[in-house]
């Protein structure tokens, strides 16, 4: 027997309600999902009894079934009755469990306590050493299918130790020598819908993919086949977008900076326009932050650039202060200004005001200059999807190209392949 | 017809995979329960297909049904079609649907994205702010039972403003409230389990409150009476947390700050430590912000404190770099090496790292210059939920500090009713 489909059922009034946020859903479906579980679905109901309608309506989809709640000593308590009802089997009473709630509460566990030492009969209990009602699992037959049943107390504190405890070693029995091979990266500037057909087109043998979304990336899991045949779909999709875009595991485009510069043992400074102190914010997310980043100067005025960075007022006035002249004079002003190993620059028109013909919404310059190092600047065309958008993806191309800067890349060429960004 | 029993859907492999957590159910159910709808069923499901079966499951049971996710650009967009099929109608393009998405995307629209134009025929499309697949609202007849079914999009900051917006008025009336009194009122630094407490602990005449969260804010919406109850139901709350936590409408501390600075024709800049940067973003997230910002110094280092901005390295060595005496020294080197009106500092310990007995993790220091004005300095003890959150929290108290300051009030009053943030 394979179990692989499961559902989750939690019962709960004050979950329907709205009262408090669910906790298990994401907690089970994580650990069932990396021990190979598909979770099928996951259903919330009221104390009510309409477990046992949505219960039935899964039967015959899921090999396994985790059901939290309505175990406690109240009159709603229904899960008990429910699972009993549907093996065709009486409750019976539960020695162990008996026995534990008596050293715990003594002669109070008669009357409504009682019930939470019953279980169906043939399942096996599941102590809970933090609360009065035992879980318990049990195999079932249903319409010649076997399916795995087992009832979890609602309380988090009492559920979470009882699940990693006793359910999650049962459930790897049970999945057996299913293993759940995937792989993820990180990427960075591709749209969805983009990075959606891009996948179809490096897909091969079968392997499926997956995407979440993040603050500034969006994950990637390539699911299925081997780990050199995802390598491999991960090479095609790098060849196709550039390899800046697609990192390895769960990175942001700022940690594979910050990590770069505390293993040189180095330091960046930043000098910001459009993007506002973003990039600067990003830098600083860590606690201890000052061992690689520096300082900014956020030049929002062009009076900004030329008081605090030394940007010349001819180059603002020949060249504009979106310009890869201006880039380069506000970086070289950062690090000259700081004690930095490297200063990028990021000045760019992030509207949805203040676009040209010449240069409309989403055209941001880059300069970068570092101790003894040329300085280079690049233009980035961003698609506008709004000020925000071109302003978080102006401070995801900062950060990606710093790293190709300090590694000496040649940024042009880099920037060349983004025609999706 | 009563619309009474409410079943939510929400679709999406990530969250059966559990790789995060589900944000809707708990919001939609709350706002249900609140117009008095009985939430029977809120099932999870991948972006897989199953979602036709689950539906059709609860379709007889629920007379409104919520669906969020499985509307974007990718191959796993299926919301549409199912609700289509389930109504026996084809999926028309909705015009209006297309001409925004066009003005936001412009040829791109064409491919992938083209499907979200699509509504299923009779429905009513939801504009979405937020991103590019629009939501759709309809009600059809199943087995003799009229069903309204509402489509919305998955990711919350799209989600949420369309189901307050265009959504929840329209349930208001489906559940037979006549009128849907409603008064919106940001909130700021107040935790919700505090605000929760307050509310019930103002509310008379059978008001009711709901609260959303926004970014860096708690929406809070007074439900139910006439406006002048509502009003003072929030004066109530003022009168608890002080006026400066509570302003009326949507809005952030920013724009507080930025309408106040553009009807005075003045401008701030900010000199930032521990917050690298945020209040800088915040008062350049909307196009025309050179109208009230000039610039920002992020001296993270002490040495980018005294070279930037002329802090005394006897104040750093005296009384530490997380002083109101520093704080001021940073405030008055901005308004000195700038061109604007005012100048606000941040200086603190935003952890996990570096606090003490004497100045724990979440001490900050703000420090306000103007000009012919007398600058002042406060120390505000932030609650420690975290580095992001005490560099989230310092940054709101900075941008509701700075309006203070300008308009003259006394900050030391203000802070000392800040009991809760």
């Amino acid at each position: 027997m394979n179990y692989q489909s499961a559902g989750l059922f939690i019962i709960g009034t004050e979950l329907t309600r709205g009262v408090i946020a669910d906790k298990h859903c994401q907690l089970l479906a994580n650990q069932l999902t990396r021990l190979g579980y598909h979770v099928e679905r996951m259903v919330v109901v009221p104390d009510d009894g309409s477990i046992d309608t949505v219960l039935r309506q899964a039967i015959g989809r899921c090999d396994l079934i985790i059901l939290t709640g309505g175990l406690g000593p109240t009159s709603d308590d229904l899960t008990r009755s429910v699972v009993a009802r549907l093996a065709s089997v009486p409750l019976v009473r539960d020695r162990e469990s008996f026995e534990a709630l008596h050293r715990r509460i003594g002669e109070r566990i008669w009357g409504a306590n009682e019930q939470q030492t019953m279980i169906p009969e043939g399942f096996i209990a599941i102590p809970n050493p933090n609360g009065t009602a035992s879980g318990f699992r049990g195999v079932i037959e249903i319409e010649g299918r076997e399916v795995a049943i087992i009832a979890l107390p609602g309380p988090p504190r009492e559920m979470d130790p009882m699940f990693f405890d006793e359910v999650l070693p049962y459930l790897a029995r049970l999945a057996g020598h299913d293993e759940f091979n995937r792989s993820e990266y990180s990427t960075f500037l591709i749209p969805e819908a983009k990075l959606e057909e891009l996948c179809r087109e490096a897909s091969c043998n079968g392997l499926q993919w997956g995407t979440r979304f993040q603050d500034m990336t969006i994950s990637l899991y390539l699911v299925g086949g081997s780990e050199a045949e995802r390598t491999e779909m991960a090479d095609r999709l790098r060849s196709m977008v550039g390899p800046a875009l697609i990192a390895d595991g769960e990175v942001t485009a700022a940690t594979l900076l910050t990590e770069h510069l505390l293993e040189r043992k180095e330091t960046i400074s930043t000098a910001e326009s459009c993007t506002g102190g973003m990039a600067a914010v990003q830098l600083t997310e860590l606690s201890g932050s000052s061992q690689w980043f520096w300082g900014s100067v956020v030049s929002y005025a062009n009076e900004a650039k030329t008081s605090l960075l030394g940007v010349k007022e001819e180059t603002i006035a020949a060249k504009g202060a979106v310009s890869e002249a201006c880039a380069i004079e506000m970086a070289e002003g950062m690090l000259l200004h700081s004690g930095s190993t490297w200063a990028v620059s990021i000045t760019g028109i992030a509207g949805p005001e203040g676009g040209s013909r010449e240069k409309p919404v989403g055209t941001v310059c880059f300069g970068f200059a570092g101790r003894g190092r040329t300085s280079e600047a690049v233009t980035v065309h961003l698609s506008n999807y709004g000020r925000s958008s071109v302003r978080r993806k102006a401070t995801t191309v900062a950060l990606l190209l710093a790293r190709q800067f300090i590694d000496g890349c040649c940024l042009l060429d880099t920037v060349s392949k983004w025609q999706y960004i």
